[in-house]
């Protein structure tokens, strides 16, 4: 395990003097001191609307919103990311949480072959700065979905842009989930567009941005392939978004190989969390995070994982 | 009955401290110290234009707006909602009423077939609390009708993020309206679909949602399926639209199933209500309420419907 | 002939205290203490653009825009309702006029089989107050048009709700025209679907609307279809608009009919009057007006048509 | 030549009290103390592009922007009429200048068969008053093109009246330009239309509106059928675009018509002066402004253009 | 070489007073007091996503994007374009360069077969000059992108309009990057079509405006089309696209030809730079500085870049 300090921290230009410490405490918190995040993504009751937290698979008790609340209160964890709605409700009992707040969102049902997606902005930073103020709460973050690619892309771009300069300005992190989709995209998992996708997180300035993992063709390996986009990214850092449910030890496989081949900075989780019991889901954020921000080996991670 | 007191209701972090004990009082007037919402829908002269009040079936007296001020006067109610233009011209004749204001409203003319839905937002919350005050009537929430899965589904999240975050600020309670409606959705009362839409309200925080009871498949009971929005809905309160006229008796029956069978924490009734004589809808009004706020036995509703 | 006087005027509840006298006084003054309304309707130079000032059966001088106000100048009317534009280059020589300004207006050019129609606010009421202000022209109130079940009529919605509540805060009366028209309208004279109309005029909260009167089949009678409308409006009151020119005496007797019959409490009157010679067109303002606010008998108002 | 003076200027009443006599003043300025109007159009690099200032007919001094500077220095005109850019290019050298700013403007390549036009505005009026305070010239006015009968109409309307509003408060002229263009629009250049658009140009109450002359069919006069426009406009003065290049002497026979027999209150040239040499586009320049402003007999223009 | 000085450089009338110097600055660093620019492009991260950075003829350092910021420290250049979020992330280790900042951006992702294109504006002047005092980098300018005959023409032609005035205010430079493109433009290099597009940014007030070489036909000369643009862009003064990777020796030869036949002032160059390792770009920017700014012969050119 290796630990940054707040020298370590390299604060951009658009963060106003006034809040540069804050910026280099939150991005200390966020990635608790490692300079590398665990980010529990818990946006998907808009998202995928109750896909993901009702079926035959799923435990009951993850259809009750407050289960992420217990889980990222419970396990080690970097950021907990949800919208700011959630967090007005259920923040009084989860105060000492570091919360990234998700500012758009959109459900799924209008699928592509219909409309391009476009998820529209919720909130301005102004709001969320005010709701900071009057909640304590300690947020230290704001994340933004971007479809590259869209027929709406130009809105998405100029929101983007516009919220991460403001959120600098008073010292909150950045993180961009972006995903190439819409009529004009053939392969959303194409190594070199996904690269295209970091280097454009590089060009609007973001902390982080979260994309998916490239798909592995003939032979190559997701893992291999990705350095493409982390080189592409510079000073941007990259997560890979956990997906959908995978076996748990594979996925912890993959993403050491993520961390350690491809130089990705995190991870950004939810469904293979929170589909889970508590009991199961703090082991397998335990995991996670050992891998990512205590950068145990693999053998170590499965241990965790398996409560060893 | 059970009743709450001021210690019992959750504030929202989003209400400013100015207005924590506005909130609450206007928690406890709307839910009648109950925690459960007797509501009073009364806006469909816009969005059902006149089929609802005039037909048939439907006494003439119906046809008057001031009917739904008479019923509101007369009844046991919780709120009674409408558009803030009725309230502008009939309000000082009812000065009592606790009145919840909504926010938007289309006609039902254009077809899904023909276009997506989008109902926009009249007013602001700056101007329902200019309103407000001048006014002196007891206005204690706001409500907005998202439909969900329609291409003009961003707009309608948005504004509905930036109302109840505005509402909220100034201790109004809001009530979302949330229908599956558009080309994209195939049954807009699938149950799993409409726990999703009581998801999207608590993501976005409203206090309570309004949505059509789910649609019951071979031999399932529509009570038991709603159980699953009431759970994905967390701390935001499920609430279901009375529906198009029904029998009286049958409406209660229904309505006592989903207050104790699914967890439902109250109503929101219109046709059912106001399509009927002065005195017959104070009656409806009267048994619901028993139902809804006073836990009274599905018998006693009965009676006090039929006068006895 | 029955006046009103200042307590009889309702004054909503949107109207500013500091205005609530201007209120009352721009609705007699606009009602003549009558509590009806005679409004001369001269907007159509954008309605229509030169179709109903110029051709075989058109004098001359209805040409010159001018022709207008020399009609309001000259007769007994309400108001003369019109667009910002024609009062600012001719209200100085007109002063004694009572104006209501037309806040939005397109032309006929594109047709519904083409697009839906949409009217476009022109001005902000600010600016309609400071230009009353600077002028010192008697502006009374506003009108503006909604097309109700046009793909655009949330546009209209919101810009006829905004424009009510700010019109009524300084004191300003509110007329609404409101005419069903898109491809989703069938019959756009069905006299359920006009009650429909009215009706979202109350919840608007506009003092009056102007709407077409209904088309009568198989034997029915239009002013007694027209009853429906004036109920569902409630306390707002209805006016019907004159319609294409048609021979002066049946147009009289109709008027009669919607007055006596129907409930309405006006009219709304261009093209019948302005497409006569200047004194022709002065016995006719003056027979209509005799009928709306004077309530003589019909066979007293033709002879004052003509002229007797 | 018969001059005006300051009490002949109808002063419209949007102007506010402080700028009544910049209103005057720039009046007489444009028109030259005649009431009439001759402005010299040069917003076609934006609008034509590169057709109307390199060719094989054009002479190659036409294709540097300060030949029309050049042109309005050396002639006698009203005002000379482009774009704000241009001027805060050339204004430092042509200081003299009585300037009018194009405030919209598109190119030609999207033609109506794709898209209806839509010109969409560049400035808004505070800056304009702005440039003016900073740059020191002597802006009079503005211009601004509507596409009547397009689908962006509405939007085109609003701008129109906007700006005109605005322009007037601080007393500056307006001249609009109007054309019916789009799917909608059967012939642009029929009379009947022609002289609706000018009705318009009086509701938004312009100073001046620039349209079309009318084509004339089997045997009519194009002059005689521009006198419906001229009288519907009102107190809204005609002036009549010159069109594309046309031979001098017959371009300068129409426009003598035009002001003689129709009652145009002057015109608005381009190509057909600066489509030519600098020497030879003044001497146009001359005989128009002669014709306009001086009055003088056809006879005498010929003999100014010839150079006689 | 021929030096300018600051009484040579005119200065547009839109800069405020109090930033006429700062203009002049501007003017002759971005210049290097030549009066014409090398602009190094740096803006395809987004635009060309990772196409122009990373594949099989391209060196793997080009995937880093710092690679561009040590081209640009390490060689003669004038200014540095590129997005304002790669300035915050970069600038504090590269504090000594002119940087332009590229207001919009967009990527290719979206065909114009499939929609036109429309490429929006990130950042407002008042946040970049904000950004300008709080980083303490030098930015001497803004970039923007237009493409005509778009279907969104006028968006892009509305938001350059403000974007000049406003950065003008400041003291800022502007270059327009204008590209004719869309389902109306069938020769998106034709020479006429391009002097049409530089004829807007002169009526736009453009400092620079940056094209395509326009295709040579039938025995033409590229560089001799290209007259025509530069003389319809008047005061404005036109650059050329790099365009695509072509052999050094060539490039140089093209753009002394447009330098030295067609007038041009300057070049705007991307992947024939950073599609090389750092020394070799380094080599290639200054024998392209050389032909520009220091005017040396071609053959003097060839032997910078060969490294003689």
């Amino acid at each position: 395990m290796s630990l940054i300090s707040e020298k370590d921290v390299l604060v951009p230009l658009d963060v106003l003097a006034d809040f540069r410490d804050d910026y280099i405490a939150n991005y200390l918190r966020a990635t608790q001191n490692s300079g590398r995040l665990m980010l529990f993504a818990g946006d998907q009751k808009i998202e995928h609307l109750n896909d993901d937290f009702y079926g035959d698979d799923i435990p009951e008790e993850d259809n009750d919103p407050e289960h992420l609340f217990k889980i990222a209160q419970n396990a080690e964890i970097g950021v907990f990311a949800t919208q700011m709605g959630l967090l007005a409700r259920y923040g009084m009992d989860y105060p000492d949480l570091a919360y990234l707040v998700k500012m758009n969102s959109k459900t799924h049902l209008v699928k592509t072959s219909q409309d391009d997606p476009y998820s529209g902005q919720l909130y301005s930073v102004d709001q969320l700065m005010e709701f900071k103020g009057n909640s304590k709460l300690n947020i230290v973050g704001i994340g933004y979905t971007i479809y590259l690619g869209s027929e709406y892309e130009s809105d998405m771009l100029a929101e983007a842009a516009q919220l991460i300069y403001e959120a600098h300005r008073f010292g909150l992190l950045t993180v961009l989930w972006i995903y190439p989709r819409g009529q004009a995209v053939i392969d959303e998992k194409d190594s070199h567009l996904i690269a295209g996708a970091t280097g454009v997180a590089a060009c609007l300035n973001s902390d982080f941005v979260k994309v998916n993992a490239p798909r592995a063709k003939d032979g190559q390996d997701s893992a291999v392939l990705l350095k493409e986009a982390v080189q592409s990214a510079g000073r941007t850092k990259v997560v890979c978004a956990g997906g959908s449910n995978a076996a748990p030890e594979d996925f912890l496989k993959e993403l050491y190989k993520q961390l350690n081949v491809s130089g990705a900075a995190g991870n950004a989780t939810g469904r293979n969390i929170h589909q889970k019991s508590l009991e199961e889901a703090v082991r397998m954020c335990n995991a996670i995070n050992a891998l990512t921000v205590k950068r145990v080996p693999i053998e170590e991670a499965i241990k965790i994982y398996r409560g060893e």
